[in-house]
């Protein structure tokens, strides 16, 4: 009945039910040599090493999270080490590295020189050195680039080292010129650009062709000098002071300049942080132009509102939140990210309460907690349907960075990259339960609705919450890898 | 290892290309109980009643065809046994009847009086009876409503019948008052109608929300009989008259005039013929206004010219045809559909040579060439991918009308409908090979390459083309099926 | 120093206010042969026969009217005789007649038969022979098409007679296949027509080119067919019904539909009811579109809300009215019309009180109160200014249709067509002061602020409200005189 | 007849053809103080001290024109002197100077420091001391705003000074970093700014309200370092080089992002140099946002192609003039500018031939040909009509400046600036025939037709040509005054 070991499964999982949207199925799912290799309603006529039952949960892809900032506060591998397990926890399999070329490096130091803008072709063997020995995900990077020495590498660095999304930090545009020296900033290396830069950049991509994309966090901090000036003389240190001070426009402002640009030059656009109406509207517009433009929101838009921290681009208040799910669940809004970072530090060190502006900004470890409050507070409240979750936090992410379908969907063929989840399942957030060095998340005292308890990585387990203990476990060696996009490809060639 | 029949696979198809959007996965697939049960890279350790070898050929969806128009002028039950042998050489295995009212029944009379339109709630039966019976393929009605008393009928045709599509001949709408007597409309029995009619549909489709949708033939004869009136007083006779009767704006301003009611009844619209970019830009710009467009164009559009012969909408000049093909790969159309129709007498009886007026409109047979034709002329010569052509093909269809997942693609769950398709055979089309009564195709002579071998319906063979034979063979006794819709889910819910 | 006679001017007005947009100068304005012949701060040293002093009041150009109805319920020549009076105390000097063909002739009548929609070539000598011998206001004809006939007509109805501008009863389409009998259509004859009619129609006027235009009233009675048979099945009897029977979008969907074919066409399109704003949006969009669209609103629509009367296009509620004000001053409502009609019985034969389905539509005497209302409601309630309301009651329409600038403001070279009015009087509006046959207002019992009480008609006084008369009186015999615009002239030519 | 000296005017013009828009009257123009006191058919019987006769020559009213730089090269006294004879020369009454504020000062020199940025408040006086007595014709200011400091002062500058247009040269937003040290930025004194500059300005103008306007010079300078970096390495040198360094996207993105600021604000928005289709296409859509945008072009785009000089933002190809004179008859275009400067150096001294890199940019003396070359390539070559070139030229630049009815048309009660013009004169031009002491024009050679012969400043000659000489004479001494715009208005109130 069966011939042997050439068909013999490394794992079934029995009693699923596998989110592929737009609906869910009942279903086995059969892994072999890290890839998933067979789904079907009943496999057990197939041999397998190893048994899972699933006992009728959720069986999601596992997260692409295209937005992590590493090696800001720390060094990379450090970032690497510990970062990649808090990833893990939630839910997240492919992780997206925007990082500047001079914080990939061994050692951390703090940035004072243009000089320490390194061609990324310098830095990128550096990062897979770390990465393959230190990250427990799957990782891509997306170049923060910020010269037009860094730009004109870029057909280059899709060809040689399938980096083919690239990153423009456009709030600092005019580097230290406008809000003066800004702390993120001088620990990242960013001393100023212009839009020939951007120009450029885009120009390459859009001769490169899919998978290829520019990335923006849109925010015009010019416009924000003149409003923070004003609510600081008005007395104004509360948190929702930080929203008034990047109007939504601001943001809108700079997607609607840059799809511009980007329809002049045929270059797709992501636009890495969505916060508002405005924006929306504008990433409609383009559209209706003709421009590819891609949406993202970190979840953390959708769940905090602007009383809570001080971030950029800032919290909003709750009416736009709820606009944001609306978009979300209408298909105006794509992907969802974490803007993941890791200040290494409590919350105490961070926070001045009751002076927004001397809090620093940027809570820790977003990552944690990103498919819990997808779950609880999108899926488990009615905002989004869990075959929509599943599109904005695994399909269309990979999808948008040229790793569909390697990456994003449950598909025999895909790598098997697999997160199960009980939807049913309450759990208060705690520093207890966190993997990120930071201690402390942003979350802590809320109960979440819904939880992911198993996660797989090319079809070994990496991370599991056994039914008695208070958090996760970590499974195993770190085993990440980078992802080299294939360029010419607009998916990822699976058989290639 | 195994534990026997409970997963005992009917039937398992190894070595295939399974073709599913956006790419193309070697794998096997698996049946059980008429349904997709298994996909793996290798089902081998799975029992299998049988065991079919694909030899590396491509494995498709069956075809959604949702355009067909049986019943005209032959009995539905005479149509029902011949024309959906003809669906299955071309691919087709869910075939969408869109039919009047008075023609649905056992015997076939040409109709003179209102009083025909009698309701559909009436005839549905009589459809189920004749079809389940007699039909090859598994098919759903779309009705072709005409009166105030039909329409009004919609929500009970939803909820009692799965009718969840309906169609206006909006070229129909003054009935003879237009251009006099047309022998169609005599044949099918449309009398006349006016907005009223299509605005109290749209009203009940729009509360009914999905998967109801209103289909619409847009084509203002209004004005084309002021156009046939000059090209007749011209002396023009060539087949081209009959594009210039029917000038592109004409088709276009009825897009855009029921777009804007069904903007205002929120109701989805299906564009049964997109044969202009005039119309493709209306359906843009409806798409931007939000309303729910589906653009659906037949074949024979992207295929043939003005000059080969004389249809209700005309078909379009060489240029028109290439942008059409360029809408298909951009995704402005979404769907493809055959037309079908059988006029039950050879080309002889139905062309007067040279004399485009007296020529009968409508070509017969277009089902049976419709996958040839795209194989052929759409993926053979670059137009659009094979995953492209199963979106517009199958998946789109199977959207657009309420049957995906169940139908449209390959999929643990979905029905069995597979074809096999070998994409490199050549093959001249003639008249010896075809299934349709009418006994002639209007492709007769063309060479193809790319044809469908051997179709599966639910997961039983249904049409096989055996290499040294000279056409297919229809295998088995018709098992088709009424497909009904279900009502309040956007998705046909598998599970239900 | 002077030169005697050749210069003496036959009127000078002093110590005026010259409303002349977009403001207004004090200014004296001298008259010869019917002309304006100087505008001056001090004309004293020109010889004048006659001297008026204005007061310093303000002197407005004469209302062009571009809408009313003669001959609907009374012979051409009854109406012209009184009601061209009605329009002088409407501060009117140049009224434009939308007339049926049949309806111009010697005789009253009901008409019953198609063959009464003879051409307007044979009808137009009629008009000018029965106007110019009873007008007491110039005029000029909107022919009222209806057939293919007519409109086939139009090259030579506009080289010929100076008829220029077109106007299509949209509501009245399929004639009495809608609602059956109407009886204003049969009183005027319009005996259904199709799309194909409006592009011909379209077609000879975009090829044409200035002044030609085509005006529509867009009301799709084929949906009201259905909203009436709703309201009445409900029991609803009041007047508001009538607004709600025709809603809307069923207003805005006729101008989206014909300015798709105005701009196929290239013909410039008169839109003769604007009453709510979603008809303003099609509007913009179709002038974004780059057609040529010009807005007229009835003043009633201004005035009066739904509660007050039964009229087509419906009187609307009052949010709507405010939104139509401020389209007018912000411009994108160009001109105002009386859409004036006399049915020549009291109010109590039309209106049945509580019952709105039998109450006869379109109360009488519209232009009476042209004037007075604008100036009460729109400037001295600081809705629009008195140069704004100059734009739209006398420069707009004259810009519409071909008579500017010898009509529709005060310049050099125009004529004389003057109003003079006093801004503060107040005057209570009561029967004894009408000049329609009808004998009654709906606006009887309001008190105005602002009224013309001279009114000159090419230099020579034409109405006249002595200040301690009840009410004014005509002065003089019918001096008006039929208007035809000049093809190929896009601007009046003053010196041909 | 007369009676006497109180009703006498000063002048009066008869046998004129008075441009009106949209016509031509034959005419005859009366002045009293100044101002037009008469404008009749005949004005034989008023008293006069002076006529002139026209001859049947077109009366013009006196050109507005927007944009001269003067004291970039030279004193602001100097500029005076010299180059407001060549204004009237060109025949321009009313001059709108763009100014920074350290260039208004009684000597010439070069610019350092941001400290020589002073506010505005403090030069305004100088500039109406200089301008009042060495004016030849009436000047308005428009400030070249350039620090957050200046653009605070914008509401007393309305207020205080009628200064109510403020203009902002966004090439220079950077400054120096974008190019490096500019020339002519230095010699003007900007030492960049940001967007929130920008905001700050479109804010105060925004609450203003009507007449207050910001001018915008579009062109990204930073896309330009690019291109420019580019065409060198390329080796090109030649003239239309300059062009390519400017592509027209990059004055259309400016276009596209400050009318969003100009939305947000609501701030009217007039683009000073519109040079490309893109641009006015850019206009078009905000226009249909809702934006107030007015658009200038320098006539100098409209006669000259990109290979005879350089000029920021530069000379485009043939196609793109002859789009951009359809634009300005079409009417997307509203405005006519010089941008006149005056280097003070002659032609050799500034063109490096072969090498435009080298070439000094701005050829001088624009304003002394403005009016001969819009007749002759405008009016005779049959681009525009007669009354459309006063619309751009005098009508539309005094409403967008708040001038209007001041200046810009002929009107009893405005400004006697006339300027009488002999269209079917040939003339060469030379350079004995300058005025400007740049001594000499780069249209030198041309042979116009169309010119005009005598322009009167309020009422009085100021410049005439007397038949038999070979150039014009400037008559009488500096009249000039400055025009204090009223905020509050949106037209010049005549009374006040």
């Amino acid at each position: 009945m069966s011939n042997g070991n050439a068909s013999e499964l490394d794992l079934v999982i029995i009693n699923g039910k596998l989110v592929i949207p737009p609906d869910v199925t009942s279903s086995s799912i059969g892994v072999r040599g890290g890839k998933i290799a067979a789904i079907g309603t009943d496999l057990s006529g197939l041999a397998a090493k190893k048994t899972i039952d699933a006992k009728g949960n959720y069986i999601l892809p596992g997260v692409v999270d295209p937005e992590a900032h590493l090696a800001v506060h720390r060094s990379l591998k450090d970032d690497f080490i510990s970062e990649t397990k808090a990833a893990l926890a939630g839910g997240v399999t492919t992780w997206g590295l925007m990082l500047t070329s001079p914080t990939i490096s061994r050692e951390y130091k703090e940035f004072k020189d243009p000089e320490d803008s390194v061609p990324f072709s310098q830095v990128i063997p550096i990062l897979q050195e770390l990465g393959d020995a230190n990250s427990m995900v799957d990782y891509f990077l997306t170049p923060l680039v910020a010269t037009d020495a860094q730009v004109e590498e870029i057909p280059r660095l899709a060809e040689e080292f399938g980096a083919t999304s690239f990153k423009y930090y456009l709030h600092l545009k005019r580097g230290r010129d406008t809000l003066g020296q800004w702390e993120p900033q001088r620990k990242v290396g960013i001393y100023g650009f212009d839009d020939g830069t951007v120009f450029i950049g885009m120009e390459h991509v859009g001769r490169l062709g899919p998978p290829c994309i520019v990335c923006i966090h849109p925010e015009n901090w010019e416009i924000i000098r003149v409003m923070q000036a004003r609510l600081i003389s008005q007395g104004r240190k509360d948190n929702s002071a930080w929203d008034h001070r990047s109007p939504h426009f601001v943001e809108a402002m700079h997607v609607r300049q840059y799809a511009y640009l980007a329809k002049v030059t045929n270059c797709p656009l992501y636009i890495v942080h969505t916060t508002t109406q405005e924006t929306v509207d504008e990433i409609i517009r383009a559209r209706n132009e003709g421009v590819r433009v891609i949406s993202e929101t970190g979840y953390h838009y959708l769940a905090l509102d602007h009383n809570v921290y001080k971030i950029n681009v800032p919290l909003r208040d709750r009416a736009t939140m709820k606009k944001l799910w609306a978009a979300m669940a209408k298909g105006d809004i794509d992907c969802v990210g974490s803007d993941h970072v890791n200040h290494g530090v409590p919350r105490e060190k961070m926070e001045v309460k009751g002076d927004v502006w001397k809090t620093i900004s940027g809570f820790s470890s977003r990552v944690e907690a990103l498919l819990p409050v997808m779950l609880s507070e999108g899926v488990n409240k009615g905002r989004i349907s869990l075959p929509r979750l599943v599109e904005v936090c695994c399909e269309n992410p990979a999808k948008a960075f040229g790793l569909y379908p390697k990456k994003g969907l449950l598909r025999v063929g895909s790598d098997a990259d697999l997160v199960l989840v009980d939807l049913k399942k309450k759990q208060k957030i705690n520093k207890s339960m966190l993997f990120t060095t930071a201690g402390w998340s942003v979350f802590e005292g809320w109960e979440m609705t819904g939880w992911p308890y198993l996660v797989l990585l090319r079809g070994e387990v990496a991370l599991e919450w056994n039914e008695k203990e208070q958090k996760a476990n970590v499974v195993g060696k770190p085993r990440g890898r980078y992802l080299a996009r294939k360029l010419g490809h607009a998916v990822y060639p699976l058989d290639a």
